[in-house]
């Protein structure tokens, strides 16, 4: 059979590395699909396409609509990022009866749903794998792997640079300021590393896997976001102490009310195969009602690895070229007309144990007070560490303690009053780090 | 869209499993597939179906060709398991043009070229996803989420009965028979243990891994197996010492030479994720070209778990009944006319490190001569732990040493004739315990 020609938007990292994999592997993949697929035509600012990248053969734009309305592409790779004109140019294909490959995160939470019925109704494809946890095939895995579960929860470490710093903080006892300026120096982490370390870049990444595996239409602007930023070296070793590690989820979770969908720092349990998941990789650990607990873990970001499952996608669409498009594996996993409307929930809402750090005045009552106001919310107490500290500054050293606190599972809501109630205390000398505690199992 | 209907060949823990998700997960998975799947038809031993399952709408018979001879019939599940009656209904379904979903892994890793044959005559599809690793997606992740790599390597823990042996034996320190003796008590293992234990059950899925993963045709019986009866309490103990856990592990690899595919038990280093997969789960390490290391976890057998993979073939099918032949999914993930000719290598060829573990008199000399014999062969000694223990028979105790040495890589073919060498000295009173040690980065 003839080719699959690609029009390819965008030669950064991603760009380069598909380029590179469909070129070494090309023989491999022709062997998989069945058809050769080549990258027939690029746009990109650069004036002339770079040697070793097997496209001497390709043609150069610097207009991608050249690419889109060119009649011999038939799968449009976009690898832009962001918004615009990311989304113009999806929509655009799509209208001009081409699938899509996207690696763009930030496109398919926000703009996902309009871009799922416009390819509905072209009767095309629109594939993501890469937009989530890299070359981790997961989104192959919850919508056709695991399709036969009713999926209770997943949790995911799903950007990479958080848990490289929650992990250099934790294994060398660094402060997170210093260790992101290493991640930033790296090239892990962008100049403005807000995305990443703030929880919008696994929020939209959650957003799409909770839609996946609930069959609820795509909706990042409800998804809970916290970042990692607050969290201290001495945090870090107090989790250890109580015997958890702290990692950067995205939980998304069904509950009789609703949908859970949040991201923030949390303590998982030593002992969980997830906790161990360090460095810049990635991890989703799924609970369906019939399989039990799946672990799908590898590289989240990078040229390579992204590139795997953008080809991958190439593949899939290669083979499905043929089949009935209402027979095709549907973008969200459920049939587009079978999306429910189940609500995502209020934060306030959910549940969890919470790691709370605080401290105060090392004075009689100062405990009796604090452990009044949480048995006056019905919060129990798990597990407690006191510890002396002399403050550093201030006329003469007054003594102070810092207390830790594990509570037990307590409503969100109840937990946040009594946070707000015992950070108004007067003995209390500092804001409470509150760290949400999950057992994953 | 009319229900698809399901022939059900066999009613035991993953036929029951089958029902109960079908029935328990109906709305979901018509959601997914776009259409209802019914079991219509079931081949059992059993006069009557099972209440709570869901089947009282189907039909009953205790012949299968019943089932297959069917002309409603469109996909037949096979689950009688093993080599006769299996292959012969799993043949006619398919020249019946029924499509096929089997969870025998015995009977793919055996027969399977001659059935994926006789399906791509009759166009139709062999579905076998639960036939490996129980409920994880491997095959779907090999055979179509990591079609972008060449493979290098994979290595699984895929035998959930040994892997709960060795997890006992580790972390209880108790020994092989007793924990054997309880895991047929619990029903994980089979009243003859022989497939378990003896590598012959993760040789047949090993075999179908490696055929997905290489493009390379079924060869079980060029497999390597080795099965966990040979290792004591204290070669757990001496690893743990050393560094490692020990796994019984299936590893295909790719060489110039071509494929390494063997069962063992071997040395990982502990901080290895997969060192940590414990008790019955199941994981599999892949290593490709493009997206490095990818972990796949979850449970291995099990009704439900089973079923999972069962159930997602189901839907796999429905979902492809539009797609022309030639385009779907390839059986072994190459096109049919692709598989490649690269040998399986003869064990001999194959390199690893070695633990070692032998018990000689404590007399001069004896360390000397071993090492020079390892010596002689060009083997390096990587560790080396010494310990006296007093033999508690014979007339009067005479004082023995066990020594445990860790060799750095080493051909196998090597390994084999210093090990005879060593075995044949007269102060050597054991034979040597060999496990292979693989570092899996």
């Amino acid at each position: 059979m003839a080719p699959v020609k690609v029009g390819l938007l965008g030669l950064g990292t991603v760009g380069s590395g598909t380029a590179t994999v469909l070129k070494r592997n090309a023989e491999e993949i022709a062997r998989r699909a069945g058809r050769e697929i080549v990258i027939d035509y690029v746009a990109t600012s650069k004036s002339e396409l770079p040697q070793g990248l097997g496209l001497s053969n390709s043609r150069i734009t610097t207009d991608p609509f050249d690419v889109l309305n060119d009649p011999d592409i038939e799968i449009v790779v976009e690898l832009y990022g962001g918004d615009e004109p990311a989304k113009r140019l999806v929509l655009q294909a799509l209208a001009n009866g081409k699938h899509v490959v996207t690696a763009n995160k930030a496109l398919i939470a926000v703009h996902g749903n309009e871009i799922f019925a416009q390819a509905q109704e072209m009767g095309v494809l629109v594939a993501f794998e890469s937009a989530v946890a890299g070359g981790i095939p997961i989104i192959k895995a919850l919508r056709e792997g695991l399709s036969a579960n009713k999926i209770n929860w997943l949790a995911g470490i799903i950007n990479g640079t958080g848990n490289f710093i929650l992990t250099e903080m934790r294994d060398k006892g660094r402060d997170f300021a210093d260790v992101l300026k290493e991640a930033q120096q790296l090239g892990y982490a962008e100049a403005d590393p807000t995305f990443d370390v703030e929880g919008v870049d696994a929020g939209h990444k959650l957003a799409i896997l909770s839609s996946i595996a609930f069959g609820i239409p795509l909706q990042f602007d409800k998804t809970y976001l916290e970042g990692i930023s607050k969290i201290a070296k001495e945090d870090v070793d107090y989790a250890s102490e109580l015997g958890y590690n702290i990692k950067h989820l995205g939980i998304a979770r069904r509950t009789e009310q609703g949908i859970e969908q949040r991201v923030h720092p949390t303590l998982i349990p030593k002992k969980r195969l997830i906790a161990n998941v360090d460095g810049v990789m990635n991890a989703i650990l799924v609970q369906g009602d019939a399989v039990g607990p799946t672990l799908h873990y590898g590289a989240g970001a990078g040229g390579e690895p992204t590139a795997s499952a953008v080809v991958a996608d190439l593949v899939d669409i290669t083979r499905a070229l043929t089949s009935d498009p209402g027979n095709r594996v549907p973008h969200l996993a459920f049939q587009a007309d079978a999306l429910s409307d189940t609500p995502i929930l209020p934060m306030e809402s959910i549940q969890t144990s919470n790691y709370l750090r605080l401290t105060a005045s090392d004075q009689p009552g100062v405990l009796a007070t604090i452990t009044q106001i949480l048995g006056d919310g019905n919060i129990s107490i798990e597990a407690f560490i006191q510890k002396q500290s002399a403050t550093k500054t201030g006329e003469k050293a007054s003594e102070t303690a810092t207390i830790i606190l594990l509570t037990k599972v307590v409503n969100e809501g109840e937990m946040n009053l009594a946070i707000a109630e015992i950070e108004a205390l007067e003995v209390v000398t500092s804001g409470i780090t509150r760290i949400r505690v999950e057992s994953l199992s």
